[in-house]
């Protein structure tokens, strides 16, 4: 088995060389492990979409560079595993993901400044919407931000944007609560410029995230991929204002696909900056918000259901029925195949197969030489 | 069989003598026709809730007076014997009271300042809001009065009180539409009485409607007794700003109950005004409405299918499955018990019974002494 060191370089060149989210080169990365699908890249031995995704970089090994960058910028890169590695959060994605959307595939590691992310995302919501955001907008932005990082806890999730995205993390931190950035650039770059002091705030007392490599311009397709780790990392997520044509709205949807709870908050029918939020309620997929309380409550189920990796005990709360009889029916030590947990569990083989893939993913389940066995959660290594 | 004189007479009578909605009188009026249920009510020869909704008032015989004051006002009193009695709007209400809802029990009569009340109603619109409505309200209720009243052809009903009210109103009258005002007080006051010029207009271009009698002065429980005719008379209802107590509310909440559909405006969540709205639309019975056309969308359904009284081809086209077969059941000469038509439509003996009574308050069906027969619609007489 690789060691961490070997994982994360690995992982670090893949992050360099596809451009995410890079959905054959994650199932690659899945099936062969990070350390021989980055061999596999490097040396061209890669054919169909997983060269498509490659070809065009794949002499770019720049990992080693890329870390040293990192750790002097006070950047570390978080692998899938590491104990950091929020898997639970971005299980919907995986999810999704498996469920044949390109899209959803969940991000090969991500670039961090600041506080351990699994803590930062125990319990997060997301607030979004324009930049181009109303005096409105930006006071309920501010109000939301202040009120779910106040007694609740809550971190903060959104883009560092102008208008909401800002006015959401700024009223977390008035309130010296915890908040998170996750850009669509390298994390050392202060994208907007004129948004350099907050997001040194940020990574004071929350974190800065990105999947993209240090240096990376920002670029107008990579917000939209950004968007999916907006809506993956958090429980739910809160539409402030959003035009009919806002970036906000990918979000949501891509909220809603997940099966996390969407809340929007309305505004004046005469406001073109709250009509994407009207279409959205009009939609019935949205839930109507006007208050921090309201948030807490569409989205408190999920946060609470959420697994700390570190309480075991809690590991399997998120699991449907089905994953969790997977989980009781593997045997502690020694191992079982796949037709013994079929038949212990009394759940088809074809889907045992798909959920111990989906319970290693999450460290709850491990394949050893004798057969399968339950892991405790955690990172799988 | 009683004439139409001694009929409104009656029906007179029992308006002044019984405070709305009087359910125990209405169903004694169902059951023995108007003239009979008058001279029991006059006579003292009535028990139980009937004597407790009319003894106060019995001695009380003004019904030629009334009618000649009415009369003297430009003001006629229109019984569900009247061709112009809009008895398929209706209908919601008469059903909702049979299914035990008190409050429900349809008018004994209205009295009309105006155009024929079933032209008016056959395609209308209820937009109803706050008294103490802000700019933002005032200035929505005015475009969506406008907009209905336009090339949609809809009448704009509402309750001619300040604010929502009146901008409805106002928007429908600027477009040369027509709007009906259903007031809680005899139809010759003008209440509030800085809308006596808005009144008078309404009068012009529509109909100021009440059930109370004429020189009946406005109370605060005639209001909420009100509001079941503006959801009742409209085929849908826009509530555009609500405060939390606010009385649109009620009428909100009676267009739900009467399976009608209920469109709500939304508005700043930091504004008191819109609170009530936001509550309706997180409740899930009310849509979300921005648009004259969504209003539509969504009351359109109704206003096709209800049916002109004087045109008997679509006279049953509001009917449900079960009554549209017990009326096909019925023949045209002669009569049939309700068994045999339980037998020839196919539908439970019990709600036969129900459906009957309910076909022959619109006029579709008929009991003779040899059974129930088929009407071709219109009033029943």
């Amino acid at each position: 088995m690789a060691d961490r060191d070997e994982v994360r370089r690995a992982r670090a060149y893949l992050l360099r060389v596809a451009e995410p989210p890079a959905g054959a080169l994650h199932a690659l990365v899945e099936r062969v492990g990070p350390v021989a699908a980055a061999e596999a890249v490097r040396s061209g031995e890669v054919a169909g979409v997983v060269d498509e995704e490659t070809s065009g970089r794949r002499a770019l090994d720049l990992a080693a560079q890329d870390l040293a960058d990192g750790a002097a910028i006070g950047a570390r890169l978080v692998v899938p595993e590491d104990d950091e590695w929020p898997g639970w959060a971005l299980l919907p994605l995986a999810n999704a993901f498996r469920r044949g959307l390109r899209w959803a595939a969940p991000p090969l590691a991500l670039w961090v400044r600041g506080l351990p992310l699994d803590e930062l995302v125990q319990r997060a919501v997301a607030v979004v919407g324009s930049r181009s955001a109303t005096s409105y907008g930006e006071h309920v932005a501010a109000e939301f931000g202040y009120g779910l990082a106040g007694d609740a806890g809550v971190t903060v999730v959104s883009g560092a944007a102008y208008g909401i995205d800002g006015a959401a993390h700024r009223g977390a931190l008035n309130r010296g609560g915890r908040t998170v950035a996750v850009l669509a650039c390298g994390v050392e770059r202060a994208y907007p410029a004129q948004h350099a002091r907050l997001l040194k705030a940020i990574t004071g007392s929350g974190a800065v995230v990105s999947e993209y490599p240090p240096g990376t311009p920002p670029a107008k397709h990579r917000f939209l991929v950004r968007n999916r780790l907006v809506a993956g990392l958090a429980a739910g997520t809160v539409v402030v204002e959003a035009g009919v044509r806002s970036g906000a709205r990918n979000t949501a949807t891509t909220t809603a696909q997940l099966g996390k709870p969407l809340c929007v908050v309305p505004g004046p029918i005469t406001s073109a900056k709250s009509q994407g939020c009207h279409e959205l309620l009009r939609g019935r997929t949205a839930e109507l918000v006007t208050s921090v309380s309201e948030v807490l409550e569409a989205t408190g189920h999920i946060g609470e259901l959420a697994a700390r990796p570190d309480s075991p005990a809690r590991a399997t709360d998120g699991l449907g029925d089905q994953a969790l009889r997977v989980h009781e029916a593997l045997p502690r030590g020694g191992g079982s195949s796949p037709q013994e947990v079929a038949a212990a569990a009394g759940v088809p083989l074809e889907r045992v197969r798909a959920l111990l893939t989906e319970l290693e993913l999450t460290g709850l389940a491990r394949a050893g030489e004798h057969g399968w066995r339950r892991a405790t959660g955690g990172a799988p290594c």
